[in-house]
């Protein structure tokens, strides 16, 4: 995963699957590390360490996410779509390395360090799409993945 | 649903569930129109009516979607999480409806209007977090939530 427009997106997407089989959804801010993604869990009270998505990757690993590009000029349109399997670090080394990387990408989290558990997400899959290859006389990879 | 900043979204991510019960993910633009949302298909060869999305929607139709503001100062950031269920309309006047209110909401659907089945996601939920109303002193919406 080098793609410098993942890398410089300030939000992306997480999608997980909650226990009844719904998709759940959220904006999460990220940082990438070779092939993998952290994102953290804001400082919270105790009481509600447990957030949704964390549970819901703990029991359903294979998540998704999603970085785009909108604007009124659909020709310029892009997205990056992740798919990977996710772990929950609570705590350990690579935990405090992910908040490391955070920190430096975010300014934000200098001041207040996400207390929570870190989502690691192993990315197995990327799938790129821009607007400009999928002009009708031209097949691009959204034909191909028929999102 | 006469949220102000849900009606005037540009852009919008779309949550299904695709067979091996792995979350999809894709933006879309969309309309609203009281409790339903419309999304369309952009034009496509005839070879590629069937997209992801859609299929996953006529398979699950619960569906998530998110619209969500980012910016840098984390106190003004918001998101809204609807859930749904989705209805796929390939032909009819609701579909002809909510085409007209996709081109009028974007002048781009104007010179190219969308031939593909129209997604509609009629809204069983919603919920709305505000960064401002979850500092730690604050419990908010996304504390009860525990997204």
């Amino acid at each position: 995963m080098h793609d410098a427009r993942l890398t410089a997106a300030r939000v992306a997407r997480l999608a997980t699957v909650d226990p009844d089989g719904r998709p759940h959804l959220v904006p999460i801010v990220f940082a990438l590390d070779g092939n993998t993604l952290y994102s953290a869990v804001d400082r919270k009270p105790k009481r509600s360490q447990t957030l949704r998505r964390i549970e819901n990757a703990r029991a359903r690993p294979d998540v998704t996410i999603l970085v785009d590009h909108y604007e009124d000029e659909w020709s310029r349109l892009w997205w990056i779509r992740v798919r990977g399997r996710a772990r929950v670090l609570d705590d350990g080394e690579e935990r405090e390395r992910a908040l490391g990387l955070l920190q430096e990408k975010y300014p934000q989290y200098r001041d207040e360090p996400p207390d929570g558990p870190v989502l690691a997400v192993d990315v197995t899959e990327a799938r790129e799409w821009t607007a400009s290859a999928t002009q009708p006389t031209t097949p691009g990879p959204e034909r191909i993945d028929r999102s």
